[in-house]
Order: C-alpha cells, then structure tokens, then sequence
C-alpha cells in the first residue's frame, strides 16, 4: 500500500510540458495543446490531482474512443441579447468551457451581465477553474454543468440525478475566492482516496447496499448510493440545475446523457457579472475585505483550524506546489511518461 | 399541549381581508395592504404557516418598532444596462421583494437577462414567493437574500454567517418548479415546530451546547449552533451569497446587519432569465416534462413516498387548502382576530 501511495514532487513547467507533448501526439495544434495542458496542470498545481494528473490518462482514453474531439471547436447556435447558445461539437471539455467562460464576460461587458450556454460538450475537469479564470478578470461567475447519473434522488435507491457542480466566484485582492461545489456530499474521487487510505469519512457520505447511512468508502462505492448535500436539499437543487442547463443550452439533460462509464455530451451553463460598471465598484474590495475579516473572526472548534473562506488553502497550496514542485502519486506519474 | 395545538381551517378568503383590515389600521394604503395581504395568505395557504400567520404579528411588530415602514416603497440607486440597483429604504420586505422580481423581469424583456436588487431591505417572508411570482409569467428566477448571523461558519462555534436562503424557479405546465432553500439544514420555525411535538430531527440539525452533533430540536435551540446544509458546503455557498448580495446591491452584509431579534436593512439579488426568447423554447416545457418524469420512476427507499420535484408537494398542499380552508393554529388565528 506504501509503495502505491508513494508521493513526489514535480516541477509545474515539467508536468505543464509532459501534457503538450502527449495532446500534440493526440491530434491537437499546439495553440490548444498549450491551453489545455496549463489547465490539467493548474488542477495538479491548486492540489486537485483527480482533475490534473490523475484524470489526464482518462482523457486521453476518451479522446481514442471518439468521445472527445481534439479538434472541435464551439459553433453558436443562437444569440439572443445577452444570452449565447453554443454547440461545444464535443470538443475538449476545458477548452470549451474557457471559451464559454470568456463569452460570458464578453457580454457581460455590454449590459453588466452575460450568459453563454454549452450543448454538447464534455466533462471541464475541474469546475473551480473557470471560476478562477472569470475572477482573476473581474468578473464574477456563476456556473455549473450536469453529469450523467451518479446520484439517486433523495429517497430514491437508483441513481438517476447528477451532482452537477456549481462554481461562484468573486474578484477579491488580485485573486479570487472561488466556490467549487458538488452536489454530493462527496466526490467519488474522494471516495476513492479514502479508501485507499483505509480511512473512514468523517461523516456519512451514503447508503450501503442495505441502505444503512454510512461512512465507510469501500460500502458506499460499491452501493454507488452517494449522499446529496444536505439530504433532499443538494437532490432538489440537483435537478434545477440540471434542469436549468438543459433549457438554456437547448442540450441534453442528465437522463438523456450516456453512463458515466462514457459520459459526454453535457449542458452547460456560465453567468458573468461585469462588477466593474456598478457605481459601488470603488467600494468592492472593501466590502469583501470586511466580510472575510469578520469570518476569520470566528471562534474556531479547534483552535488549530481557522475559519476560512472558499479558495482560501487552495491559495496557500498553489504557492507551495509551485515553489516545492506539485505533489503527485509517483505511479500515477510514471503511467504519464508512458503515453 | 394537546389544545395548544389545535389546527383549524379558515377560509383564504376570510384570512386575507383579516391581513387587509389590520395592515390598513398599521399605516397600508389599500393597494399595499391587499398585496401584502396576498403574500402573507399564499404563504399559509401554501403550508407556510412560519412565513405566514404565525409570522404575521412580529411583521406587525416590526412596523410599531419602526424597522418596517409600511408607506416606504424602493428608489433606484442605479441603472446600468441589464442591471438596476435599489434601495428599499426599510420598506415592507415582501412588497420590496415583489416590485424588484417584477424590474428584474422587465430588464430580463430586454435582453433576455436582468438583475435588480435591493439594499436596506426588510425580510422577504417566504423566499419561493418570488420565485412563483416570476416563473408564473414564464420567467426563470434565481432570488436570494442576506440574513442576520443566524449560523456558525462550518468548523467554528459562533453564529458569524447567515442562512442566506436562495431560489430558483422554472416554469412547468402553467405552473411552477421551485427550490426554497436555506443554508442551514434546518429553519429555526422548523427546530421550534419539531420541539413543540416533543419529536426528534430525523437527521443531525445542530451541535448541542458540548459541541456534540444533535438531533433533539431542544439542544440545538440552546445552542444556536444549527447545521450548514451539507457541513462545509452550505458554509461556503452561505458567504459567496452573502458576498454577492452585498457587492450587487451596495447593501449591507451579514455581519453589519442588526442581530436577529431586530433584523432588518438586508440585502437582495434578484436575476430574471426571458426563456420565452430562446429558439428552443417550444420545446422546453417538453425537455423538463422528460426529466421530471425519469426524476418520478426513481425506485422510493420507502414505497409510500414517490420521489417528488421541488414544489410538488407544495402544489397538492394548495389545492387542499384553497377547497378546505387553510390549516392553521386556532391560537395563532384567535391571536390574529386580536390585532
């Protein structure tokens, strides 16, 4: 188990050009290789490795079997006053949703607000990237995607729901603070993790397969019976975002995506807020400064761990793994030099 | 307690000129009061007795203290493109909450999308009002406002944050789905309901004064340390909320505004999205007929209870009552007659 688990450290300009080399083998010009390859490493570098590194092999899987088109590019398919609708044409999933991120600000820039839809596009990796993309700019980004099935209703044994995640994210000191949200208590990636540590979750995190609450890992990925946040309420706002991105991209909702073995084909939904045309703007920064503060003033449980705001470790760890190099699985490193 | 608890059934009829005759003798021109009457009896009709009668008197209260000011009504602040900022200037926050759902859709006219919001605004009784308010006259809604600090942040012991309770509604067969939905697992109204039939919370709803998770209504009561919605998620959507409240609206946030037996000058955002001017919109009513019906084959934990969407429930509810009067507390009623 040790050995499995074991952990190094990889420059991020090392890993950043490993991703290049192999999407350029895969069939994608080095404008959009490059884009691409800083996302996955970006995911690896804010310490999200089931999005960076460890999901990369996958991609690369999906782009052979056909799901991903390396050279598909977001064709619009209506443009109605501040709302764009786009056909992703199963293009890579970050790239199009950077593309519909940047639309959505490019409209925003008109009316204050803007809306770009995704049809027919493929899994973004890491939600909380365009989240940071949209902040960094100046803007602030309200935006999920559906999935395919991975979650039952709550009440419900089969999974028919999404955990379709929600980003909101605000400009704040040069950086940004960034909600990146599932709608299961917990991802399967943690799951994963978890189990492979031989450690329980801290709470409840599904059903077993006779339907018990429980927080062991191993029961609940075999039951594939994930707990909604907070019960019926993440199951309820599951299907409203669900439903949200299949009428506004005019695309497919989760019931209509293929399993999650091969999942492609999601709706996808990005809202930009020009903040910088509000007369208050000047006062913005402040406003958010006081509110953080008061938050940090919190009376810790622990003493050990401050309150802190969304985004706020990712920071930290994104600094640290560019200085040290990105903490990574060893194997899951030695896999990617062998595509 | 038994009689303490009494439910009888008062016709809509009668319960609204009830909510007229009194908000005319508390300052209420007749076309306020009859609005506002409207709201408080479809908020009980629809089985929101917390947000309706039982909540009636402290609305009445709050005019007497002068945190409400009944002849109020909202001034723009600003106006730029889709989006309008107003100050409600403490006027009756369901009127206030009403008028900008009504701007937020006639921006929405424009361009397809709007935002209007309110600073210095009064609680807007049920959140889902406005949401059946816009998705009614086919528009999407997604509506949230600030609140006291009502709630610890997720890791901390102090209530600092709010439950900042968010709406969204879609518009379904002349009809509606809507999500109500606060940040913390539980509503105060509920835990206090809960106590009162001396039950248990089905799941955790708080830590107890120990800094145990609990689910006996009492302890939590004591404590005021209710449950985030899904632990450290609903902490975090709670202050992105409170934060976009307070930078759309140049309002204040949670931790400036009074404390919670006051409560009053919140902050509201209010987003209108124009479905009827998207291409697909012929098709959508069909789209969103599918996934509530693939939604409704999900195989029930528990036979007896089909899995239901957002607002379903609610609907039978209102039928049930509009045709056999509105179930109500006789004590709450007989208190009512005495304003």
């Amino acid at each position: 188990m040790k050995s499995i688990e074991q952990t190094i450290r990889i420059p991020y300009e090392k890993m950043k050009s490993e991703f290049f080399r192999i999407l350029l083998k895969f069939g994608f010009t080095e404008v959009k290789a490059e884009k691409c390859a800083e996302i996955f490493t970006m995911n690896s570098l804010d310490g999200v490795n089931s999005h960076g590194l460890n999901r990369f092999p996958r991609f690369i899987k999906n782009i052979m079997e056909g799901y991903v088109k390396p050279e598909a590019v977001p064709s619009i398919t209506q443009k109605i006053g501040s709302i764009e609708q786009w056909n992703g044409n199963l293009g890579p999933g970050p790239l199009n949703a950077e593309f519909a991120t940047e639309r959505s600000m490019e409209l925003a820039l008109i009316n204050g607000i803007g809306i770009a839809t995704l049809s027919n596009t493929n899994h973004w990796m890491r939600a909380g990237t365009y989240g940071w993309q949209a902040a960094k700019k100046g803007f602030v980004l309200i935006c999920w995607t559906n999935t395919c099935q991975n979650m039952p209703a709550w009440g419900a044994s089969d999974p028919r729901i999404g955990n379709n995640p929600l980003v909101i994210a605000v400009p704040y000191e040069d950086e940004a603070i960034v909600l990146d949200f599932a709608m299961s208590q917990y991802s399967y990636g943690k799951l994963d993790a978890v189990k492979k540590e031989g450690h329980k979750l801290p709470y409840p995190g599904g059903f077993n397969k006779d339907g018990k609450l429980s927080n062991d890992p191993e029961e609940i990925l075999e039951s594939w019976r994930v707990l909604p946040v907070g019960y019926w309420k993440g199951s309820g706002l599951s299907v409203l975002l669900d439903i949200l991105a299949t009428i506004l991209s005019g695309g497919l909702s989760t019931h209509e995506i293929e399993s999650c073995n091969t999942e492609h084909s999601v709706s996808q939904v990005f809202i930009a807020i020009n903040i910088k045309m509000l007369n208050n703007f000047p006062s913005i920064n402040n406003s958010i400064n006081k509110i953080i503060s008061d938050l940090h003033n919190s009376t810790p449980i622990d003493p050990a761990n401050k309150i802190r705001y969304p985004g706020e470790n990712v920071l930290q760890l994104r600094n640290e793994n560019m200085e040290k190099g990105i903490s990574v699985n060893k194997l899951a490193w030695e896999r990617l030099l062998q595509l």
